[in-house]
């Protein structure tokens, strides 16, 4: 066997019990479930990290740096009202953002070839955001991110969000997070079409 | 000569003439305008396009498809709050939403090997999306975007985002705005050193 083929079995291994450890645990994005499982099965990828899409609310310091960044709260669902703007009115940090993040895949490989069959499904289906991030002998990361988010600053200083347009903003956060699902929905169906 | 070799030298010539067509225009954004020209000196690269970050008004119809998008006003500089307020309030289609893009650029190469390079200098500073987007015969495409940004809804049926907060919001865009031209300066200066 070759050098790389060796990595590469070896890589897979380790990342598809990584995998079947966090979905015993119930530590999986349920959504995420029927495309990692596929994957796990296949000859030529595995997946190294998955989120189907969140909604949160990060603190950061007043330069804003992402190293002092803090989760104020997080949900991996849609949200509702209430319970977002209990997490603004208590924090007392500096400057706080509400974040609807998109879905994010770490998809791998063994070469450019099985890479390449990726890349064509992101653009056959709408995905804008993806390439190939690692490139190494025997294995190869592919970033896939989704294009349906919202990113707004909702409290600093004196100046906080009002109500009545926090709660159209909640409702939009909802809606791309739906569409998030259906985003995943329609890359399980093509990458279970074309890979094996 | 080999037939990737020949590809590759007719793509980066055709590219060097757009960069210069586009400059002697004035259709280039300036502060792109160093990186471009060194590029275009290189051996093993080309640039294809690049966005120093711009800020945007999107209408959208009720479905918010791409596809019916339209600019509704654009900015590549700073805005002020009068001209962004102004936009909202002659907005009479279904959605607007205000975006503050990041810097983006599509940097074109020969092989895998000189791909890596760029690669390892986003890596390096900081730039968190980026990857090989397009893999054939002579020609490899890396989009680099970079991660200061704002999406946010600002106006839908009667709902409109009120002018004390729009204030501070202008403030945030025109903040993330210089960021992201301090880092495209970082990745000018890091692109010039690595590539020749």
């Amino acid at each position: 066997m070759k050098k790389e083929e060796t990595i590469f079995k070896m890589v897979k291994e380790h990342h598809k019990k990584t995998f079947e450890k966090a979905r015993a645990e119930g530590k999986m994005d349920l959504e995420f479930i029927p495309l990692c499982e596929h994957i796990s099965k296949t000859k030529n990828y595995f997946t190294s990290s998955c989120c189907s899409g969140r909604i949160v609310l990060i603190g950061l310091d007043k330069k804003e740096k992402k190293q002092e960044s803090v989760f104020h709260r997080k949900w991996h669902r849609k949200v509702k009202f209430d319970e977002l703007k209990k997490g603004i009115d208590s924090f007392d940090g500096s400057v706080l953002w509400l974040k609807q993040e998109p879905i994010i895949l770490h998809l791998g490989t063994n070469n450019i070839i099985n890479s390449k069959i990726i890349l064509q499904i992101c653009e056959k289906i709408g995905i804008k955001k993806f390439g190939i991030k690692v490139v190494k002998d025997g294995k190869q990361i592919i970033e896939l991110v989704g294009t349906h988010q919202i990113n707004i600053p909702v409290k600093e200083d004196k100046i906080q969000i009002d109500d009545k347009y926090l709660k159209y903003i909640v409702k939009k956060c909802n809606q791309k997070f739906d569409k998030n699902i259906k985003m995943l929905k329609l890359l399980t169906k093509e990458i279970k079409k074309q890979t094996k």
